[in-house]
């Protein structure tokens, strides 16, 4: 199946050293200055900008829950650092990962709306209930809410925040000096909403921002997580192993958006890639051994306990998974992870040393290591089957990685008329290929008017 | 008395088209596109920073509860302006308000230690309790919580803010690459926070950051207002009319600051002034005059009313204030300026139309019209008679009348050795003449290993 649904989109993923977890251990790296450093932050969303990425992105969760002994920790929240990258950048997507279970929609839906004006319409929102229990701790609570409930909170969240975008029509601002009138307050709408989570009275502090709405990205690929990303996401990022698996979920999240009465060449699926690049097959293959003998076995068997809900010492390095391992729907995490690591183990037959390798370069993520032209072939290869409208790029190092993207990767796919060679638009929307929303109070008021 | 207590500070109150209610009315001003355009703001940043001002600073409050025909409305949250300004200026430092009512201190600790990464250490917080319903129906309550326990929340936040940045130890990032250890666990410290308000396991997923705690900055006065401020703030803005009221109010607070224990000098006042700046003294006026005139009385009258706690039709505009107003004990919201006009108005004796032009100008800031050297002199009378630190400059129009501060007035304040003609530090602490904090927790350590 040759399925072509519009021009490739690529968001390169952010994270300090790079997505390896030893990636900073290598003489490149700077760790002790880079997790906090603004300047290194902009240098590489200016390297993403040169290759004509549609997007940047950051994860985030508001707990310090990783043993810092392990790898860099010390993470800046994201909405303050894109802010800072957007003064220093005139057309890169620009997309914050902020959580619907630790925040109030009005801050929340307020900050993204004035990301959206101080970056001139390039801001996007990854939508996260975190799945974590150190974060709930730190908001007053013992557990964290049920991974149910943490959807139903997110889908309000989400509504209240739609509403308070569209709450000032485009033209509520006159400014009419002569007649002393600043603002047209029949064209600002409290939104007086009143729910299960959140009662808001409204409207924004903040006009009607370039996109409207920033644009909405999910990456829970649970059934909860895919059922939110159907119905609200215009972006999705999600970790997929194999074709078959990729191809899997892209057409059934493209018929639950369907489902939802959405066109779903509005719904872009973006699977993760960690590409390992060198100037023959052998280098990158070198690179990717240097990276994996790098991994400190004891923090990531810790780890890999943890996410499996086992004790570490039922983890023996050099033996398979146990077999009794909990079920998903035990699971009130990041349960699609979960799935996607047993899985992975299971098929493969792998050793908790060999999983703790193939974990420790992408979380899950498809590795990939290779020339630039045969990373290009397996982007391409999933894109025209079906799998992907384009790819979340995880450079295992950074910055050397995205460089080696940039200028190694990107010119092949510009080359075979799958990438952009320059921005059209000047909006993240624009560079997804998607409309700016239109705003429903100035819809119904010009459909009164048209009767 | 003449009382010079160290180098005279000035901060500058940035709001749209200036603290005039009437400036968005004048031929300079395009209120339609200033209040959002974030390279308008980053520009009155940079003319501050030309003239080596200690700060700036912009107000905030999550709800719009202004009229919108009265004048610009529709601000930008303000933290993530600062990062945008952080990215374009160099030294000078950064204040943004934030509500300790209507936040989580996970959160917003975590983005102001952010912002002061990314900044090298120029943030400072003015800690407000939020004195308006309207921003309490943004946050599922029907009224806003009584004053006191405002204060009291107030103070825990701050209480919990304090411990998340002192979580991480200055020496907690190790980067031994070599051993493959990146922090030193050890030097991470939860903490545990179980309080009246908030639970709160910690630590922050952020290092210690460069100036360790943001400058802390307080606005209220009343008398809870106070007591927050000598606990915690290191800069003080407030609202005085008169000489008199400056020092008594300036004596207080420093004898509350020793009362908490404090060093009454790592405690500055700063008053607010309004300048309006002429060439001479009768253009001054004229600029001023010129601006009363385009009030419109009608949308002031209403706001007055809803301050007093009155019908609108109980404020005949040729007449003084009624006799029978409530006193500052039922006032919820902000006590301390319901006074001060209330008080302004008896004083003078003025109309609610006189009184709507006084507050028109400054919002119950001291207003004062003249040339450079007239704003100098009464800049210099206060400072030198023991009512000020420093000063809160409100300039009525923007961005003319911070031009003409800085390129009037600062050099005669330089020229007369009252202020600095280059920075010295690059931190706003330094500018401040304040302290980096210790760590608690490294002074433990070092005190046990001393014994």
């Amino acid at each position: 199946m040759t399925h072509r649904p519009g021009p490739l989109h690529l968001n390169a993923f952010l994270m300090s050293t790079g997505h390896h977890e030893a990636s900073w251990r290598l003489p490149e790296s700077d760790p002790t200055y880079l997790s906090t450093n603004i300047a290194y932050l902009q240098r590489l969303a200016q390297t993403a900008e040169r290759g004509k990425l549609d997007s940047i992105f950051f994860a985030d969760g508001p707990a310090q829950s990783r043993d810092v002994g392990r790898r860099p920790a010390g993470t800046l929240e994201p909405t303050v650092v894109l802010a800072a990258i957007a003064a220093v950048t005139q057309r890169i997507g620009l997309i914050a990962t902020a959580s619907t279970t630790y925040n109030d929609p009005y801050n929340l839906a307020r900050r993204f709306a004035s990301l959206d004006h101080i970056s001139g319409g390039r801001v996007g929102w990854n939508v996260v209930t975190t799945a974590f229990v150190e974060a709930a701790r730190n908001f007053g609570l013992d557990e964290q809410p049920p991974h149910h409930e943490r959807y139903e909170r997110a889908a309000e969240f989400l509504e209240v925040s739609l509403k308070l975008w569209d709450s000032w029509e485009d033209d509520a601002e006159v400014g009419d000096k002569e007649a002393g009138v600043w603002g047209d307050s029949s064209r600002v709408h409290p939104i007086e909403h009143v729910g299960r989570y959140f009662s808001v009275a409204g409207a924004l502090t903040t006009p009607r921002s370039p996109q409207a709405h920033p644009l909405l990205v999910q990456a829970g690929s649970s059934e909860d997580g895919k059922d939110l990303a159907a119905r609200y996401a215009e972006a999705v990022f999600t970790a997929q192993q194999t074709l078959e698996d990729a191809q899997a979920f892209y057409t059934d999240l493209k018929r639950r958006a369907v489902e939802w009465g959405r066109d779903p060449a509005t719904v872009l699926v973006l699977p993760g890639i960690v590409p390992v690049i060198g100037a023959t097959e052998a280098e990158a293959r070198e690179k990717e051994d240097e990276l994996d003998r790098l991994i400190t076995p004891e923090y990531a068997r810790v780890q890999l306990a943890k996410t499996l809900r086992v004790d570490p010492d039922d983890l023996p390095l050099d033996r398979e998974l146990p077999a009794d391992l909990p079920s998903e729907d035990e699971i009130e995490g990041a349960k699609s992870r979960y799935t996607l690591i047993v899985n992975l183990a299971r098929r493969e037959r792998l050793t908790v040393r060999q999983l703790i390798g193939r974990l420790g370069g992408g979380r899950g993520h498809r590795t990939f290591s290779g020339t630039a032209v045969q990373v290009a072939d397996a982007i391409q290869d999933w894109y025209d089957h079906g799998a992907a409208d384009g790819f979340n790029i995880m450079p295992a190092v950074l910055p050397s990685g995205l460089e080696d993207f940039v200028d190694d990767v990107v010119p092949i796919l510009v080359e075979r008329g799958l990438f952009r060679s320059e921005y059209a638009g000047t909006t993240l929307r624009e560079h997804y290929g998607l409309a700016r929303p239109a705003n429903p109070h100035t819809l119904a008021r010009t459909e009164v008017a048209a009767r």
